[in-house]
């Protein structure tokens, strides 16, 4: 599926004037910018949370714009977390602890969002992004690379002065690409997310990087090679995971 | 803060007629059934997927709510999940893996609904839950337990012709109490959420639970002793916790 507007290329995040994900998935103009967004602001059409590129429609009608309970997408999952949070969370302050929380999940946010990725879940320290649904980016491995590293940038700013046992605080982020199953997965919730293998698998690899680390997998990798060409090799083992897994590990740059 | 209202002890979950978080939490009545919630639904106040026993206000304006951006509340926090679902995805297909995904997270929300709390987090085969925000029940680790009874009963139900390596597929759950922070800790997303220490020792306990089983902090079994009386003793490492932690197991029955 291509889309014959230009603007999805030059757009900034949050200025889209029409749903990028309505339009990549139906071809279907709604506008969530401007004048021509008024109507649909009054009947609950809005930026979505999780892109301020997409609507709510792709949000919570997921049914709607797929006519489908369920599709199969070959997409990346990026997981990410802040190292040490349980033992971080036990020694300071709870209103610290908080502000660092929303300054990760701000910061976090704006990465995904500039490489048309979505914030698919947020648990507390840890979020998972989407990319290539609904925004469609054919280089999704690397898009996914471009916000891990951008993440670490962002984070190594907002987190910079703080430490941890005089090592300074940390995220560590996983990601792997494969067919995910995209759908709603409960009867009483309307908000569409990715289940299967790849995503269990994103966040096994981002349970093993340590502050500062972006662990990829091989199929990721191969996606992208122009950004693993450097990248050291780690062979790990993953917890539900029969085999050994080669990672590849970015560091910070 | 105690209630007047005797309904609320009699209430079927999705039964209540006006929120019961915004009455625990402000003493405002709320209609959310009958003719009176006609108005409200005209406004966007409906049912929350959290918990059809409150309102989408509970929900989506904490700060509203509490006049305040963050608050400490005694709480107990309850993870569940589906043992072994990574190792299950690789192997069976994606409709079938969906399906199982789905009767996960219904029949957890009715067990955990059925006790008051409220499923604030689903992650693919994981969810968070809260008890003692923002329908107060003081018997809060109480209640957190009987709603794991009932997860293990009826996902053993559901769940219970499927195997995986000749096992029968199980749930793990874990389960601690204490002191967390309630709030919304992002700037894009309106829903709240707790953090802290407590909430990342629950997360903890379950990855560590076997099928079938419900690992139980000390903290969790000293505040309901007669449901935690004969649970066999554990001695457990967890990551990002220096001391060794003592938890209760217990057991389907």
């Amino acid at each position: 599926m291509t889309t014959e507007f230009t603007f999805t290329e030059q757009a900034r995040h949050g200025s889209a004037r029409i749903c990028r994900g309505c339009w990549d998935q139906m071809h279907m103009p709604i506008p969530i910018g401007g004048p021509l967004a008024l109507p649909f602001r009054a009947l609950g059409i809005t930026r979505s949370k999780m892109n301020p590129d997409i609507c709510t429609i792709c949000e919570r009608s997921f049914q709607y714009v797929k006519k489908q309970r369920q599709i199969t997408v070959d997409a990346t999952i990026l997981f990410a977390d802040i190292r040490g949070f349980t033992d971080l969370s036990e020694r300071i302050e709870a209103v610290r602890l908080s502000e660092i929380v929303s300054l990760f999940q701000d910061r976090c946010a704006q990465a995904i969002w500039a490489h048309d990725g979505i914030v698919n879940k947020q648990m507390g320290d840890g979020l998972m992004a989407i990319f290539n649904f609904p925004i469609i980016r054919k280089d999704h491995a690397s898009a996914a690379i471009g916000a891990a590293r951008e993440i670490q940038r962002n984070c190594a700013a907002a987190l910079g002065g703080l430490t941890l046992d005089a090592l300074p605080l940390g995220v560590g982020v996983g990601i792997h690409s494969g067919e995910v199953q995209i759908g709603e997965f409960s009867s009483f919730r309307s908000d569409f997310t990715a289940i299967g293998g790849v995503v269990n698998q994103a966040a096994r690899l981002e349970s093993q990087a340590a502050a500062g680390e972006i662990l990829i997998s091989a199929e990721t990798a191969a996606k992208a090679p122009e950004l693993a060409a450097d990248a050291e090799t780690r062979m790990l083992t993953l917890k539900g995971i029969e085999q050994p897994v080669q990672a590849r590990v970015l560091v910070k740059r």
